[in-house]
């Protein structure tokens, strides 16, 4: 038997991809741009975060037409943080997701510009939108901005840099993390609030439970680097070892961190106890989180 | 006697140069990444983009205290795409404004992720202003969006990098030009009637003039890299011929380059005749854009 999310994951995830290539299909541009733009938004991926603002809407029981271009808007600012990070001069990533990266197949200028026009589309997307109240579409430009930008993804993704080659604390890593994926991961969860008008009391639970989904993304991506296989995974297993980086393995060990792991999902389950909405798909898609094998 | 544009330009330049500053100064991010982003937001520039929309909205009589800070998230959008242009794999320039680079000072990383930031900030400052109607903010990132994205200025850069060693007929030349310089300049104009709630007429011949503008420009831009002198322009002269760059000379002669430069700022200034507004600093400002030596 089909679980919930199976059944929620095999009818939305047409509809995301569908969605991503007719945003880019629907512009005018060289196509050189569109279609390295394409490219990297095709290339796969679980789609975790359009999948997180369409879950959320469907378990407060709201219908609405455009929040699958919300979703993926989403997924448009998380490919051109990739495209970005993977550059020679970033990561120096010579595959992701099993495909060589943009800048492998386009050349560096076209990967960065295709990244730009990615993160500004983004926006243009919610501005442009019909069946959303101008306050809303404002509401999630302002928090997307928030997570994507210097308060949130690339300030994170600096401290990521910063951090390189020195040991930190626990809590310097959270920092890092609520930062560089937590906060867009955060965002597409309360972007299904937002369209759907919930209440104060909902945000607020979202947002707790967000944070922690968050952490907890981390905290297995980190795992799944020292337990993995490249195969698997689709990019070099065992790279955060030899780059130095600062992982939850190296800081708490392999065991701590999945005892930390845990600990994540506990919270971000309880955050939800508070209030009255349909749960399954947003308790499964925790379970998915923290028990996926890429 | 100070001309009107003189009075307008040392009225509003230190105003405008003070909120770029407050804009990063205000956000919480690593240190690092608010440096990177200052030092070229304040490495100078004529500010040209800003005056436009505060001057549409003095000649359309109307104060509104937050529009600075719209005109403000403009030079941030330009600034971010000089950033990215100067990067070693597009332009690789080691000077602007007769300064050293982003990159050439914090690396080609933190550039990266600097002018990432600066587009990111845009959108969500509009988004947060307190003085607009929320319809009017999602008309002002809705076009700001086409103007800074695929169907604009990145659209444009990519038009030009393709472009490199063709020979390129007058009407791809505008059509590099009206997108990768016309649309931000464009946008800057039109931000000012958006503010002001201009009616469709004014908007239309704002429009209409902010297209010639956008061409003269360029125009202007073409003539002083054969013209100027380095010191003058703050980057190296003559670098479009050794890059065999397209320009208005190269294809037009400097005559030719010369004669469509009066032809466009003709145009930009018939454009204002059908409506009633104050026209004497858009005169001025078409006037000083035609005629600047850098």
């Amino acid at each position: 038997m089909m679980s919930n999310l199976q059944t929620f994951i095999e009818t939305n995830l047409p509809h995301i991809e569908l969605q991503l290539e007719s945003i880019i299909n629907d512009i005018t541009a060289p196509h050189e741009l569109k279609e390295a733009m394409l490219y990297s938004l095709k290339a796969g991926g679980k789609r975790i975060r359009p999948l997180y603002t369409l879950a959320v809407l469907q378990e407060l029981g709201v219908e609405n037409v455009e929040a699958i271009k919300v979703a993926s808007t989403i997924e448009m600012i998380h490919t051109y943080s990739l495209i970005h990070d993977d550059l020679p001069s970033m990561d120096n990533d010579d595959l992701r997701r099993g495909k060589p990266t943009n800048h492998k197949v386009f050349g560096e200028a076209l990967a960065i510009l295709a990244g730009d026009a990615l993160v500004t589309l983004a926006f243009g997307i919610i501005a442009r939108l019909k069946d959303l109240e101008p306050s809303q579409k404002v509401r999630l430009i302002d928090e997307l901005s928030m997570a994507s930008g210097a308060e949130g993804m690339v300030g994170g993704q600096v401290l990521d840099m910063l951090g390189e080659g020195k040991r930190l604390s626990l809590e310097e890593l959270e920092e890092v993390h609520l930062n560089k994926t937590g906060a867009l991961l955060s965002y597409s969860i309360l972007a299904g609030g937002i369209i759907a008008n919930a209440n104060e009391d909902i945000m607020k639970a979202l947002h707790q439970y967000s944070i922690h989904i968050g952490l907890a993304f981390q905290i297995q991506d980190d795992i799944l680097d020292v337990e993995g296989t490249s195969e698997q995974l689709g990019k070099t297993a065992g790279k955060d070892i030899l780059s130095e980086k600062n992982t939850y393995p190296s800081i708490l060990t392999l065991a701590g961190a999945k005892e930390q792991l845990q600990k994540q999902y506990n919270l971000a389950i309880e955050a939800l106890h508070p209030v009255t909405l349909n749960k399954g798909l947003l308790v499964e898609l925790a379970d998915y989180i923290t028990k996926r094998s890429k």
